[in-house]
C-alpha cells in the first residue's frame, strides 16, 4: 500500500456509482485510501466509510461520445478530474470503470508518455482455467504470476506499425516482471501460424526484430486458440485484433458457460446432476470472472492509469485499486522506463510520429 | 445430390487417409460419389466402398511448405490433382482436410476467380448453441438456416481493402441464402464497437458503403462478444482477424468444456453430477464440434471448394462432401455471381488489383 489514495472514477459504472463506493469501502479495509469522484448523491455512504473521500462531480463522459473530443470539452468531467488529480500528485494512480476511450484520453493527456514510447497500449489479464480446479485468477502479488496472460493491446490503437508491436512486447513484459511477479515473462505475437512470416508484415516484422534481440524472452507465434492455455505470460497485438479476441473469449465463456447451464434444466436427471456438480462449477464461473483480475492497465504513461470492467463488481473495483497501489508500491512505471532505455526499443528508432489514434 | 463425384484430398487428415475412406463411404451412403485422391494403401478399403473410387497419388503438400511455391512446384501431388479434377469437369467440387493454404491456392489456381471478384474468402460455418438444448448444427439442407454463423474471412486474406470487406459481405450474402437456406441474410462487419467510425479505416468505410447499399440487409457492426449470440448470419472481417477470433472462440469452448469436465472430478458428489449431466452435455459436444458443420467453404472461386477441418472425423468428412454437394446442386457459383453483378459490388470499381495474398 502506498501513502497517497487512488483516484476513482465512480460514474461509468454499469451497475451504478454505489457498487463503486462498496469496492473503495473494500479496498480501504486493505488500507488503500481512495478519493472517489462521483456524485453528491454519495456522500452520506462515503461519509460512514473509513479511507474513502468523495470530490462531488455531476458531470461525466458516456460510452457513446468520441473520447478526445469529449476529453477536451469536459475539464469538469469525474475522469478528467480524477486524471488531473493524479497528474497534480494529490493521487498516486488513476482507476476508472467508465467509457475505456475517455479513461485512455484522459490518462493520456493528463500523465503523459513515458519518453521514449510511441503509443501506450492497453493490457487486460486474462484469468486461466487452473488445470487442477483450483483458483488461479492472478491476484496482483500472486506469487510466480501463474494462471494468468497479460494480453495487449485490447484497444487503443487500431493500428500499428512494427515498432509499435516490438515495444508493446517489452512494455508487457516490463509490467509483468515488476507487477505481476513473473520472473522471466515468455512473451509471444498473435498471428495466424507459428512461422515467423505467418500473418500481416507488420507482425512478420515485429516477429524478426523480437526474435533478434535478447533482453526479453520472446517465444515466437502463438494462435487464437492458445490463448488460454497458458503457453504465453505475455501476448503481443495490435488493438482491434486484441479488442475482438479478447471479446470472443469473453462471450465464449459466457456463452457455453450458459449452454451447461441450460443442458443443467434439460430433464430431471440433469438437474440433479447440475445441482451436485454447482460447488465445483462455482469456482470455475470466479476463475473466468474478468473481476477477479481487477481490470486493463494502461502501459506506456508517466502514471499508473487501470481500466475497470464496465460490468464491474464491487470486489471488481477493489481488485482494480489493489492492481493500482500495487503497480504504484512496485514502481512499475520507473522500472518500465528503465527496462524501455535499456532495450534500446524507444521511438527514437521510429520514423514519424503521428498522435496517438487513441479508442476507436 | 448430383451425377460427377467429389473430388477429396485424402492427405493431410490429422488422424490418417483411413478416415478419409470411412467419410467417403458415409457421404456415398447418401448417394454421393467421391474420387479420391490418397495412398495406394487405401485401395482394399475403397474396393468394398461402394461409390468410392480411389486414384492412387503418393506425393502431398503438407501444412508447413510455402502454399504458392507447393503447389507450383507438386503438380502431382494430390490437392493439385483432385483441384484439376474439377476444374477439368470430372468431378463436381474439391474437398479437402489437408493444409487449408495448399488448398485454397490449388483452388484458386485450378478453379479461377468469378468474373468481378478481386479476392475469394474462406467462409467458415460457425455452430451455435441452441438456448433449447436442440441441436442446432447447421446440416447442408436445414430449412431456415438457423443456428449457425457464416464467419468469412477466416484466412484467405491478411490484409484487406475496404472494397474487399463489401465483397465479402455479397459473397457471404449469396451462399447463406443459396446454400444454407437463409431467406434474407442479415450481414454484419466484426468491429470494436457498433458505430459506424468504430475500428479500422478500412472498417469504417466498408460500413458506410454497405449502409448505403439496399441490395443486402446490413446490420451494422458487430463485437467479437456476439459472434455466439445468433445476432447475424453472415460476419464479415479480414483474414487475419478472422483466424484469430474463430482460433479463440475454438480454443475458449474447448478450455471451458475441458475445465467444467475437471469440476466433474473434483470430488465424488461431483462426479456423481457430472455423470448424470453427461447425456446433456453430449448434446452441447455436437452442437459445438466444428465437425457438425463440414467444414469451410471458399467463395469467389468458379467452382465448389470445402476446407474440412485438419482435426476431421470421418463424419465431419462426410459433413464436408455434403456441404459440397448441396453446394453444387444449389447452383451456389452461379447465383452468387448473379447476385454480384446485380449488386455493382465487382472490381470494376477498384483501383488497383494486386495478386491475391493467399494464406500466410
Amino acid at each position: 500500500m502506498t501513502g497517497s489514495p487512488v483516484a476513482l472514477d465512480a460514474h461509468g459504472i454499469d451497475g451504478g456509482p454505489e457498487l463503486a463506493v462498496e469496492g473503495a469501502r473494500l479496498a480501504a479495509a486493505d488500507g488503500i485510501g481512495v478519493r472517489l469522484f462521483g456524485p453528491e448523491s454519495l456522500a452520506p455512504a462515503c461519509a460512514e466509510a473509513d479511507g474513502v473521500e468523495l470530490e462531488p462531480v455531476e458531470e461525466w463522459i458516456g460510452n457513446d461520445a468520441d473520447p478526445v473530443a469529449a476529453v477536451r470539452s469536459a475539464p469538469g468531467s469525474s475522469i478528467v478530474r480524477a486524471a488531473a488529480e493524479v497528474a497534480e500528485g494529490r493521487a498516486s494512480a488513476l482507476v476508472s470503470a467508465g467509457s475505456t476511450g475517455a479513461t485512455m484520453t484522459a490518462a493520456l493527456f493528463a500523465l503523459k508518455r513515458i519518453k521514449g514510447v510511441h503509443r501506450p497500449a492497453l493490457a487486460a489479464q486474462v484469468p486461466l482455467p487452473a488445470p487442477d480446479g483450483a483458483s488461479s485468477a492472478l491476484r496482483p502479488g500472486a506469487a510466480g504470476g501463474a494462471g494468468s496472460l497479460l494480453f495487449l493491446d485490447v484497444g487503443a490503437n487500431t493500428e500499428v506499425r512494427p515498432q509499435h508491436l516490438i515495444q508493446f512486447a517489452f512494455l508487457g513484459s516490463a509490467f509483468s516482471r515488476a507487477v505481476l511477479g513473473v520472473e522471466r515473462p515468455r512473451v509471444a505475437l498473435l498471428s495466424v501460424g507459428e512461422e515467423q512470416k505467418k500473418g500481416t508484415p507488420e507482425v512478420a516484422e515485429a516477429h524478426a526484430a523480437l526474435a533478434a534481440q535478447d533482453s526479453i524472452v520472446f517465444i515466437g507465434n502463438l494462435e487464437g486458440r492458445d490463448l488460454l492455455t497458458g503457453a504465453a505470460d505475455v501476448l503481443v497485438t495490435d488493438g482491434f485484433t486484441g479488442n475482438v479476441a479478447l471479446k470472443t473469449l469473453e462471450g465464449t465463456a459466457r456463452a457455453v458457460a450458459g449452454a451447461v447451464r441450460d443442458a443443467a434444466r434439460s430433464g430431471p436427471l440433469a438437474a440433479a446432476g447440475g445441482l451436485m456438480l454447482r460447488p465445483a462449477l462455482g469456482g470455475l464461473r470466479r476463475q473466468l470472472d474478468p473481476n477477479s483480475v481487477g481490470g486493463a492497465v494502461l502501459l506506456g504513461l508517466r502514471g499508473v492509469a487501470v481500466v475497470a470492467h464496465g460490468s464491474s463488481t464491487p470486489e471488481g473495483i477493489a481488485n482494480a485499486a489493489r492492481l493500482a497501489d500495487r503497480a504504484v508500491a512496485e514502481r512499475a512505471i520507473e522500472r518500465t522506463a528503465e527496462s524501455l532505455r535499456a532495450s534500446g526499443a524507444t521511438r527514437e528508432g521510429l520514423r514519424d510520429d503521428p498522435a496517438p489514434t487513441g479508442s476507436r
